[in-house]
Parts: structure tokens; sequence; C-alpha cells
């Protein structure tokens, strides 16, 4: 048995602190987890979506997996607030999921509102790329520093921002989309209904379609390619075609960074932040994406926010969200503690 | 003689409240008043800056300036601070000129030190587009809303904005740099030693100088325009010949404002304001400038940000640089108030 020194004993209780209850709503997998104020998640349960049994049926066992957490934690404190993060649209301000791209036939859930009867407590909603920036800025890569642009390359291109320590929410509470910044004029279309937006070249989706655009006109033109006859082709089948030295999967990575490190040179140019947090799962590319981005930053920023600038990949992993989600409840009892 | 009752006797007070000493220095002109908390000017001075005389001769007559607009201002309330407003690049917290583009030969000018040191007041400096920015936010056309983007448009192309109430600085002190954003990756080069800055395109001298190149176009093409034979085009020559159907100019006016309407609709995107205020010379065209760029940014912004902003025009006119440097004073003053 090990002897806690007062000191410790205090940290361990200062770890154990102001415990809430977070809930991310993925597509794929929904997470959940007692996160304490020191943004270490305890009782953490991640299991799959199946979100094709619907709105109902995934939220019911959403919250049985919030029972099952606070059991798990086994903290003495009293969870005080759900936090909840799920993808958009949502109305973060109302606590409802309006229609989240990802999770089809999911209108207008009234999620806090469900959530805070279930549990006895309030609740607080906020866009999955909100939370995440809100976990790389307390917790993680962007810690002690003041203004954060965070994004997320994954399926679509997210983000959020911390601004001198707050999480920016922006006049519709969604906290800005800088995955809706046009990269190519007129180019691709997006999503979002324009055209050359960084998510319609620069997602994990789109970098596949890309890299199946090129494998196609490189099968025509008698190129080869590690890219041929691959049924469906992966952001990761680019990048790691690319590391392979595959010419045409190099010309479709470089084209991706090229266009990431320019909207990313016109976000700092904006917004003048200490740090860009890169995260997501193409980002698992490493060096290979980050090298070239930073390199872009630094010599096409304007000189005092180029200076200013460190770009970074993301420090958190696969638990961003659910740290975000605490980190949002936290926000709100504080918030009422102030009020 | 007016009997006033006890109300308008304290709106009177109040109007005349915390009057701070505000110093504009512009390329062109300075401009000197004291301006009380309801954002009014009272002895307003506007004089030439006469550059070519260097930094003492104006920093000199600025001063002088000063203290006639002191006793022009007549106030009974002593003056508490004095605020600095000018052109970039600048270091505000240091309160150091560093290089004005618009002030050649002007290096390392410690301007808070001096106009502390001359008037025995705290003083304060920051960038114009940020002044004009906070000026528009509070006694302007952005009053009584929470977060607003301000561009303007003159010889080059500045901005600063207001998040939920507070002037944004950036990590680096400059608030950010709107004007340098991308809007034709590659393109024209920039006073930033980028290339497609919207800067690049739509400030008043690259309007006028795209005119200029479009005109010599019309004319290696035969074709007839009203800006053939000018000595030097305008962005004024550009959007009055384009007014008046001409169809040269009428290009190079709709070149702008779609690229105009580019980068707001990206700005919209990233920050969903409620309002994007449109200032500086070049706005004088009015509805020919603001129709098409309100009719882009309503079209291509995502759904929620679109539908939060609304896209105006500043309403301060030119006095708009010298109210912001009384708001910079003011915000000073009540920091230290709340220190």
């Amino acid at each position: 048995m090990t002897t806690l020194t007062p000191e410790q004993t205090s940290v361990e209780a200062d770890q154990q602190s102001r415990p809430v209850l977070a809930l991310d709503i993925g597509g794929t997998k929904v997470a959940v987890a007692v996160v304490t104020a020191d943004g270490r998640t305890h009782g953490l349960l991640v299991e799959p979506t199946h979100r094709d049994r619907g709105p109902a049926d995934v939220i019911r066992r959403l919250f049985d997996m919030g029972h099952r957490s606070l059991r798990a934690a086994g903290l003495t404190a009293p969870v005080e607030a759900v936090g909840i993060s799920c993808g958009g649209p949502l109305d973060a301000r109302a606590g409802i999921l309006i229609s989240p791209f990802h999770l089809p036939g999911w209108i207008d859930i009234p999620i806090t509102e469900l959530a805070s009867r279930e549990f006895g407590l309030p609740a607080v909603l906020q866009n999955d790329a909100s939370t995440a920036a809100l976990a790389e800025y307390r917790y993680g890569a962007g810690r002690g520093l003041g203004t954060v642009v965070y994004l997320t390359i994954s399926t679509g291109v997210g983000g959020g921002f911390v601004i001198d320590g707050e999480l920016y929410r922006g006049a519709a509470g969604n906290g800005g989309e800088p995955g809706h910044i046009t990269v190519r004029a007129g180019g691709r279309p997006c999503s979002c209904g324009r055209r050359g937006c960084l998510e319609a070249y620069c997602s994990g989706n789109n970098i596949g379609r890309r890299g199946a655009e090129a494998a196609a006109a490189a099968h025509a033109a008698g190129r080869a390619t590690l890219l041929a006859g691959l049924t469906t082709v992966t952001a990761q089948d680019v990048s790691r075609a690319a590391a392979a030295g595959d010419p045409v999967a190099g010309e479709v990575w470089d084209e991706t960074t090229a266009l990431l490190g320019q909207a990313l040179t016109d976000l700092v140019n904006v917004l003048e932040p200490d740090a860009v947090i890169l995260g997501g799962g193409v980002t698992r590319a490493g060096a290979m994406l980050l090298d070239p981005v930073r390199q872009a930053v630094k010599e096409g920023a304007m000189g005092p926010a180029g200076d200013a600038v460190t770009v970074t990949l993301a420090a958190l992993g696969d638990e961003v969200c659910v740290v975000g989600a605490g980190a949002i409840a936290h926000d709100r009892l504080a918030q009422d503690q102030n009020a």
C-alpha cells in the first residue's frame, strides 16, 4: 500500500475535483467518461454508435453508458453537470441537434433537455470541433497559450478557436467553420454548396476522391501508380503511396499540403493566433503533412503573425472530444458560479 | 436661454464624461480631438501631415494641435489619457511605431512615451484599422452588436474585429489582417510579399491599377472605354465609368466585387460575426459596391453564419480613426479601473 504525502493527497483531491459526465456522439463510435478538472477521463467507455438503429435507441444506450461510466469512475465527489459533444448542424445555445451530417434522420433532438432529465443535472452541448479545440487548448498542444486555431482534418474539415482563453462561439453559436475558407475560387464542389472550399480538397474523403481521380487519369495516360487497382482510395492510401515515392500520389499529396498551407496562412493572417493545432485522422500522416504546411505558413504569413505562431499536431488523440465535452461542462459550472 | 431638466443635465454631464485626447496620424492628414465617453469629438482639428518634413517636425505639430484642441474643447472635466491611432507596422503593446508604410523614414518612434511625457498622461497606441473597427462597433454601424468584422478599403485593405464587445488584438498585438486573405492563389503580387491577397485586387490603388491595365488591353484590342486617355486611373474612375455603363470598367468592377464578396464570405464562415462593416474611400461607391457583395455573402456563407450576419457600410466617415483613438484610451482607463 502506498502512503500519500499531504501534498500528494491534495493533488489527488484536486485531480478528482469537479467531476462532470462527458458524452461524445460520433457517427461510428460513442464515447462516455467522467472528466475531472485536470482533463483526465475516469470510467471511459467507447462503443459502436449503430446509428442505423435510430436516435431513440442510440440515446438510450448512450445514457446507459453514462450510468455505467459514473459507477466505473468510482469518484467520491458528486458529478455536477453533463457535457455533450456532437457534429453539426446543431444549436448549441438551445441544446438541440438540428440535423447532424453524421447522424442521418436525427432531426431537432433536444439532447440537453433529455440528458438533463436523465441525470438530474444541468447539461450543455457544443459542436465537436469546438469541444476538441477547447480540449487541446486546455489540456493538449495549446496549454498555456492565449489564442489557438484548431483544425480537425478527418472525414470533413472542421475547427474551432480559443481566443484569450475562451472558446469562440460566433453570432450563430457554431464557433466558425474554417473548413469553408476558399482555397480555389470556382473549384471543386463542396458539401456546403459553394465551390473551392478547403474541405472540398483536404478532407479525408476528398483527398481519397482526388486520389481516385488521379489514379483514373494515370491509367488513361498509361502511367503506373500504387493507387491503381484499389476499389476505393482513402487519404491514407494517398499519403502512404506518396511516402513510398509514387509520383501520382505525390502530386495529390503535394496539392493537399499546398492548399492546406494556403488556408492556414490566411487564418494566421486574419487571426494572428499563438498556435495552429492540427488534429483528426489525416494528421496521422505526421511530418509528411506538418512539415510542408508549417513551411508554407512561415513563408507566407505577414511578419508579426508568422513570427508569433507555431504550427503543431494535436496532443490528445481519440479522446479529444470526450475531454472537450467535459471542458464545456466545466466552463458552464464556472459561469454559473460567477453569475 | 434653455433650462435643462435634471435628466438633461445628467445626460449633458455624461456626454462630457471621461474626456481623452485622441491623435490620428495619417499619411496625408493628422486629426486631433478631445473625445468623450459618448464618442463625440470636441475641438476637432484636421491639418496636413507634411510627412516630408520628417517625424520630429510632424510630432511637434501634432502635439501642438493637441494643446490647441484641449483649449478649444473647453470641457470642465480633466482629460485622463491620450489615445493614438496610426497605420502599421507598429507595436501596440510597446507603443512604438516600427515603420509605418504611410510614413517613410519613421523608424522605431516611441510615440506613446513621447505623448505621455508631453501631456503628463498615460498614452496608448493602436493600429488605425483596429481603432476604426472599435469606433464603428461602439458608436457607428456596429452599435449594440456583439461581434463585428470591420474592413477598410482605401489605399490598402485593412481591418479589425470586435469580438463579444472587445477589440481583438491577436498574439502579435496587430489584431489580424483580413486584407491578406487569399482570393486568387498565385495571382497578383501583394505588398506583403505573397500573391493573390484581397489587397492585391481590391485596394483603391490596385483597383486603379487593374483599371489602367484593362484600359491598355482594351486599347490594344481596339475596344473603346471611358478609362482610355486618363494619365492615372483611380478606383473612383473605375466605379464611375462602370456606373456609366462602360463595359471595360464594368468588368474590372465586377471582378472587384466578386473577389471582395468571396473574401467576406470566407471571413463570415470563419468568424460568424453579427455584422460586416465596410469603410474607407472605395466604399463611397455605395450600393454599387454593397449590393453585389451583400448578395455574394448571403448566397455563399454557410446557413447559420449567413443568416446571422448583416453586411453594411460604415457610419462614422472621416472622423472614424480619431473617435477610435479616443475609444482605445477609454478602454485603457476602464482596464486601469478594474485592475
